[in-house]
């Protein structure tokens, strides 16, 4: 009757936790039930946890870092790590370029996902280049084709826009409904305190983080949120990393403002101390912002728990230090200023959350669900197709051994970097196999999809928009 | 195969939305389904909502008000408006007698109840007279044998607690992990007020609610919160009414504290003003603590969409009126102190919620089941058993027909009052059909289920305690 | 011209600092001038800091403490201290006792103050009882006779008021336009910990502190706060000890309400380590509330800094350890519960806040001005004749050499006590001289004056009532 | 003995009140007495108070302001208005010219000011464009000599500093310990407006208020204190317009930051309606921010009282429109956008606010004296020689007929203005008589010092850097 029976799990959804079987067919949740008889593949699931597929709304992959800096994984690796990771759709950015048509970006992105992906995928568009074509045609033509969802970026050369341009750009997601991602933190503030860093010979990795302070981000949070009220659009503030800039946040809604806020596993688990490695091992931990100090952790961890951040993401930034010949990042080991920006973490975001939250006490399972999928599908437009198990929804499905204890490394993740930031950390609870639209990827740990399987989603209009 | 399938309609749980067949067997849900094939009852749902029954954690039955005073529900009244509002399972209060053994006063209320009821129902323990034999071994045996809730009033002749008693009562709620329930009105205040009031000849009804000021509540909970901060235990504050005693419920969780509001209809719809009408015309709406003004309206929206109240009850509390010779309420004519304290709501509540709350726009169909059946369930230690619609659950059911409007009368309420508060609300979407586990005993509106059917549920310990 | 002139100091006031010669007349201040000339008494105070005589609004006296208990302080060695200490005026409480006229209680009190001060004092009143004579004729009359302002407690056997004696303490100072002091602590909680406490057999004296928790202060100062918002009338919560008291009555002031706020040296430089001491060293810091933790500290010097609190008292409340057969506190040695409740302070209070305030920058000098007289004299209706270096006000002036450093000893103090809780504190500054209405008291800190010169002020009504 | 004695007045200082004679010598106050006797020139103040001369620290007079706009006062006028309005020192701005050294315009706006002043001016800076000799060489050196404040703008062509060269600003004065004074909107939210008004149409004068929303104003204040924040600086953000910007300078203060708020009349008795009249009747109520709305009044009343605000200023900044051929103000009659920006105060300031705020109860005479004198003095380090009633202060003082009810009218004020925005507003309380630096200058209501008395102060460093 079903293509396949997941058997004897216990499932959690965003609300709730019950045992039953699960029956697919044609890579959807057919049926939910006690006992569902025999299908062509039976999984056994008894002791396992059955969870919604990891969504990870945040991730960059093969996407241009100017400074001749390579990004170390394409979709191929990126998907990869992703699915043994225990998710099942990614969404990462297509970056406009200057003087090309957006659309044309959109399909240059697509030419390198296309037949690469064991998750699913969906676009994201980065908006550097607001132009009047860009924002009259293009983007509204994008939208109805189901790119829902714009980034800004507030600092950056080359992506930082204006408070104008961010006006420009809202105004657009304002009459389309699409949903505005923004990168916060205060450009000037950055240039500013770089330059004297660097005329003050302070060039190692750890001034990365001195020269993007707190004030920084909360600054631009705070007044990315005023833009977003006076423009009257729903705004995602993307990686929060401390208490600052996630009050701003906390304060926005309780003036009921649709502002909505992610955490990322750096700022839980990682501090500017761990930039402080000698030339390129602290580079390693370089990514914006900057992990910050216990306390901060400590306020994530608050805002996860009291529901100020709805969605927990990776976002992933995967570069290369193996690379003696400055190949991947040629003026990296001059200045912090030059070094890659970003670390990866697709495949290593799941179970840290889980790690650290579930096992450890912090939040229930169905709050990890929310965190990790549904909320992702529902603020990006994907629901009730992802991140959630119920019938009618596609077959995407994690499979947790929550028993499974084992201190994290690289070779667990399959990404296309040389490292993980999260090296040796101690894991409880593992997604031991995962299905997309049915089809098992990973089956007790070992990839056995095959690329391509992943799509990409055209996306409806946000739930939140 | 199924006892009963509910074919095609629209079900939500506290977090999900989808379409697809609900098997029951043995009152059980035993499968969701895209099609399930037949069974020996079909209940078509198409076009319609198919909601986990409403659990009101908050009604009081056959309960000595004192003074001679005669409340108009029964079990058997109560638990069949109930059931015609769409409520599968009620929670109603056994009030501890003085010099009587905790044990007997729970034994008598089940003989009220046995028999009777239309609905599930479940015990709360009022505790007034927290001797050392109560606190000592009364109490914590009957949270052992499933009573794990109790409710204690910080005001009211014969009921009220000292502060050191609300130690008391919370140091075994610590020990056993029942949760604790508070009305929070200053006692004082409102005495003081009352005499004040009395003695300068303000005894119409409308000066109840001047001598319960937004102070006098406000004061309270605050020193609930702390009472319970300091003895470490979660604390249920019921019928908030307005926004300062909610911000001191949202200061406390901000600081981490377990502590959850509860809002009830009346601070939605009903103002002061309507205690204004003549005679037994204002009593018609004496509750406590009374309605307030548009802005407390307002306020309680916001605790409801923000999330700071976990619970939406009713406070039903119901006393007849038609009463001329004084027998049901004999000093009630003679002063607003002795007004029967309370309204009735039962069967309105959810009505009035789904009316003005989803149809208006103001929060989606998964945080009114949240509100109304989930958050009540994991409260109260009735879940995974009650409180959604999931594979392994009893099947208590609500089908709604989003569609149907009409103004609320009292006679669609089947209470044993003589009136409803509510009258003449215009409402938008109503419970067309009611299973209590499997039995269907509203269909189509009409009453068709025995009184009965409906029996006692011992309860686990909260999932919040 | 002049019976006195003080030439060439360095004035401040609230507000200002200027150098100039101060010429007094009959006790007051007849002029401010940049060479008065010439006069009987010539006072070089050139190199000196030349400021109102400190008031203290919080001292205790001669007051019965129950259980035997005898106080250390007279008001002969209180204000000797007192003026040593660079004070000028003291208000004690006289304490009503039950059963006894309030005017005995005032006249006994008188007796007790006729011929033995060296400083002007003035009296506070404790209502214990308020009996309906009491708030209907007494309190009013006395008031009338310039008793303006009362003190209520909130906890203490035999004084704590009932909410509702508090409403009607209340009704009493709106009519009269009395200013209320209140001791703002829970007293349920205090006894439900005590009895927790000795049950475990923790009755040394360090158990004081833990069974009179933060949450209990709190809690009662917001109740306080409550009472008296909803009676209308201005309100000083005295010796606040910690933040969360202290934010209570921030956003009390915020919200526009005459609440004031009063801390005292102990909260400022002891911790509750200090009762560690095993026996009756632990008990010389015995005091309610405790001093708490470093910060709390640093919490109350904020509240100085950010003029939250707008006096500064010492809450000198003084007894002897030297006791061996227990005469002077019978039963202290037993348990926590019996100590005598209080620490002396007056005659270190000044050049405690002079030296931790002013010298190591915290606060300015006429900060320190508003906060040790000004403030008192406006609070408590002694201004303008007294709390200020103006034309015309009272000659009550302290000249302090603010370079002279030392250790502070309990000699230095000429109290009652048999210690200070103070002792060894590095001083920076010291009131070499001062002035009780003209009259040369302590000259170059030689105590020159006589008993005696010291009178009793009737006052004016509150300038914030 | 004296030159003059000003006798038998009320004197108040921004803390005291006293009743006594000032004896004034050399133009300083040389003494305060009971009885100073005889003098060349006896002021007769009884029934008079007399208090410090106003200190108005924010005007603008004979400034270039773009576009061929003629400001309506030049020094003479300005001041000739201040004085009749009760000031003795008045804070114009110097701006600079970008490629022209700081230096020669300081130079030039001294030859404007020489010889034509009936009160003392002192030259804040404003700085437009900070280039690297402006703030290596230029600006330093004009600390040090006497210029120690520096103003500059978010928004405005050709003045707006982006958020960088605020921060090589605030770096200066952190250096040099000079005061930055901000004026906070956001310039690309005004432009955005702006542009997207004038392209509807709309081109009023009350669309003015429209362009310049609240969030505009909140955001840049917020952004600055952020970057003085990270600068470590003292901040005074002028002309405080809404409750919003006012709380969050109340934030920041409350963690411990130097920010320092300022309001002006405008903010108290008008409001954006005043912009409604058509033509150039709307345009003289046009300044920015602009005046908000009821509840806008109200915030800033409270930030008056509860000390958020330290400085009540004027932002004097005149023109005329009796202008038929638009050559005072070309464009002004095209669209908002060209209209000049600003309006006359200098002169009605302190009536305004003895009439409104001390008249009417809001504040105490002494805060009166604070929010007008004394602050002004110490935040811009003209204290103790300004801003106050002290020995060997100089003798700046306004002697006012708290009786005299009248209604204001632009006639009294004797500006360079055709029309004052206050036209009309009942006023009770005036300057009758002031003096500068000994000076009469107003005898009565008639000016009869001459021009020129008044002179350049340079000025210390802030009492607050």
């Amino acid at each position: 009757m079903f293509d396949t029976i997941i058997r004897g799990g216990r499932i959690s959804t965003a609300s709730d936790t019950f045992f039953c079987d699960v029956g697919i067919t044609d890579g959807r949740i057919a049926a939910l039930g006690a006992d569902l008889g025999t299908a062509a593949e039976i999984i056994d699931a008894s002791g396992k946890w059955v969870l919604p597929g990891g969504i990870d709304s945040h991730v960059h992959i093969s996407q241009p870092s100017g400074e001749g800096i390579v990004m170390a994984d394409d979709f191929e690796s990126a998907t990869r790590s992703a699915v043994i990771g225990g998710n099942t759709t990614v969404l990462p950015f297509c970056m406009q370029e200057r003087d090309v048509p957006l659309r044309e970006a959109v399909n240059a992105y697509h030419a390198r996902a296309d037949g690469e992906c064991y998750t699913d995928v969906s676009f994201h568009l980065i908006i550097c280049d607001p132009t009047p074509a860009v924002l009259g045609q293009e983007l509204p033509a994008l939208v109805r084709d189901g790119y829902t969802s714009f980034k800004v970026f507030m600092t950056y050369d080359g992506l930082a826009l204006t408070d104008r341009q961010m006006l420009e750009v809202m105004a657009v997601a304002r009459e389309t409904r699409a949903l505005v991602m923004v990168h916060a933190e205060n450009y000037d503030i950055i240039r500013y305190l770089t330059d004297q860093l660097e005329a003050g010979g302070h060039t190692a990795p750890r001034f990365h983080a001195t020269s993007r302070p707190v004030i920084a981000e909360r600054e631009a949070t705070y007044r990315a949120i005023s833009l977003a009220e006076l423009s009257d659009v729903p705004l995602m503030v993307v990686h929060v990393s401390n208490r600052e800039a996630m009050d701003e946040i906390r304060r926005a809604r309780r003036r009921g403002l649709k502002i909505f806020g992610e955490t990322c596993p750096q700022y839980l688990v990682l501090t500017e101390n761990d930039l402080d490695g000698l030339n390129m091992e602290g580079a390693k931990y370089v990514c914006s912002p900057p992990p910050r100090d216990a306390a901060s952790q400590k306020a994530c961890w608050e805002g996860i728990e009291q529901e100020i951040f709805s969605v927990f993401s990776s976002d992933h930034c995967p570069f290369r230090y193996d690379d003696p010949q400055g190949k991947l990042a040629p003026r990296g080991r001059t200045s912090f200023r030059w070094v890659p920006n970003g670390i990866p973490g697709v495949g290593a975001r799941l179970p840290i959350l889980f790690s650290e939250g579930v096992m450890k006490g912090r939040i229930d399972i169905n709050r990890f669900v929310a965190l990790t999928a549904t909320n992702h599908a529902k603020t990006y437009g994907l629901y009730p197709r992802k991140g959630t198990i119920a019938v009618g929804a596609d077959a995407d499905i994690a499979i947790w051994d929550p028993d499974r204890r084992q201190k994290l490394t690289h070779a667990m993740l399959a990404d296309g970097c040389d490292y993980t930031p999260y090296e040796g950390i101690e894991i409880t609870g593992w997604p031991v196999t995962t299905l997309v639209r049915g089809k098992t990827m990973v089956r007790d740990g070992d990839l056995i999809g095959r690329k391509g399987h992943g799509t990409h989603l055209t996306r409806a209009i946000s739930a939140y928009a």
